[in-house]
């Protein structure tokens, strides 16, 4: 599959240009042409190097199984350790097998959790991984993790960017880091106590980014492909998107940690470094649209707008 | 049906809230009580009056006919007047009876449009209506024009509010204002030239504000009713997601302008109006979350992350 393919995010008629610009780039001198005049995002992608990507660590990579396919998700270790940890041990003593989506929310949220969850008798037990955990919704700043900051402002935050592929954002006063509630972000649910959650309930933004939730939940990691299998299910009619019938919900098959499949059943993807010269063209690439559509270039960027681009194996 | 139960939006868990603080405010004397503490959005449309609230104009308002159901939508002739004539007058000549949703890629936009328009003799004929108009990308500045400014900045542009239910930009530097693309937000699709569209095509935001197409597309309207219909469809598997395959269109049963339907068949709703105090209450109630789940108040809003509240008639 051509990387143009997969990548998420394509914009309104842009994918038309592709070929030409192709034809273009190539006939320019690749890279050194892009140098040269403003770029699309197309032209970034066409002259990206094997160096600009990363293939997924499968000991941080969870599959979420569903009937209709599987939904990969990118865990961050560096940002909540704790629940990464926890999410893989109850992902392999098979907690989420036979779980349910139970929440659809238009413009918000889907999430899964235990149905039985608020009956003792029925509930789902945990043998080796913790139920709850002390919250992880920010860190202390670390020079050593790579951070792109964006050149444009945020409306939540001091500072936003990108590390090791996600969406953080940062202040400097109080020296914390945190993940941003963007589009395909997934989370932690919890109760009111901010220690309540652990990942036994885990929900996954399917709408406009729900900013307020920054540092009130703890995220974890980011769909990186599949998301159309979340955002697409019908809406729960009930208060906050909750199915009101068992049968409404969507079964999980399992949740797997990719490192205990064996290769040929691995989802072989690659996710575009986000610190690189690169991506820092890529983002220009979307600040200000340079396909023939555009009639007016925007200037900024909203973090949640960049794309994170995904690509299979090559 | 309650004033809450329509309330699109609603937050993690916030419902659960919803009956005690209800019983709070009323104990403690009502809009008073309100004045004297942090309100959550709860509280704010317990406190709102009937004066706070606009029902629909019927000739402003357009049904969108699925075999799933209706979707509603009011159309903003303050920002495209000439669209939104355009758009009704279509829809008065059933010339988008039949056609079919064509494009639902995930997290951008559906769209509707005539399957055999690049077909001359399949391709549906207009009678009176026209086929592309001038671009209403962004008008003038009209003082006489109601907006209620956001207090926190924008990404995108200068400043940020609502005028008549609509989330709008201006610059005073250039004396524009324009219709900002929110979720939900209806524009009217267009190819390369900027007069090349004029409603015989309409999309819809189903995800992630794509801001970056403000001023570079007409913006006609919003969904208030019934944006799940098209949010929560199947995402097309080509390029754009365009449905590869004519079976999987969704057939459009007709559009109509709520005006020319007798009073039985129409959906009485109504909007909170976005230029009172009230609404002001509402923002700052968004801004800084009251209910016992956050544990973290952002202290700001993004523009589309503020709800445009929508209810029954009364």
């Amino acid at each position: 599959m051509a990387a143009s393919a997969t990548v998420q995010f394509m914009s309104l008629r842009a994918f038309w240009f592709l070929p030409l610009l192709l034809i273009l780039l190539e006939s320019a001198g690749g890279a050194d042409a892009a140098k040269r005049k403003p770029l699309t995002m197309a032209d970034v992608l066409a002259a990206s190097q094997a160096a600009d990507w990363e293939a997924l660590d499968p000991e941080n990579t969870l599959y979420l199984e569903l009937a209709s396919g599987r939904v990969v998700i990118e865990l961050a270790p560096n940002f909540a350790p704790h629940h990464v940890t926890n999410v893989k041990a109850l992902a392999r003593e098979h907690y989420y097998d036979g779980l349910a989506i139970v929440r659809a929310q238009d413009n918000y949220v889907v999430q899964l959790a235990d149905p039985n969850a608020e009956k003792p008798e029925l509930a789902r037990k945990i043998q080796h991984a913790k139920r709850t955990l002390p919250p992880e919704f920010d860190r202390a700043v670390n020079p050593k993790l790579p951070f792109t900051r964006l050149p444009d402002d945020d409306v939540y935050a001091p500072q936003v960017g990108f590390s090791g592929g996600f969406p953080v954002a940062r202040d400097s006063k109080s020296g914390k880091m945190w993940l941003i509630h963007c589009y395909g972000m997934v989370g932690a649910g919890r109760d009111a106590p901010a220690d309540s959650g652990g990942g036994t309930e885990l929900y996954v933004v399917i709408g406009h980014a729900p900013r307020h939730l920054d540092r009130n939940v703890t995220l974890l990691g980011r769909v990186v492909l599949g998301i159309e299998l979340l955002s697409a299910l019908p809406r729960g009619t009930g208060a906050l998107g909750f199915y009101e019938k068992p049968e409404q919900r969507v079964t999980i098959k399992a949740i797997r940690v990719a490192a205990d499949l064996p290769l040929t059943e691995r989802t072989d993807l690659q996710v575009l470094r986000t610190d690189t010269p690169l991506f820092r063209d890529l983002i220009e690439s979307r600040r200000n649209r340079r396909e023939d559509w555009f009639k007016f270039q925007a200037g900024h960027i909203e973090i949640c707008n960049v794309p994170i681009p995904v690509r299979k194996g090559q």
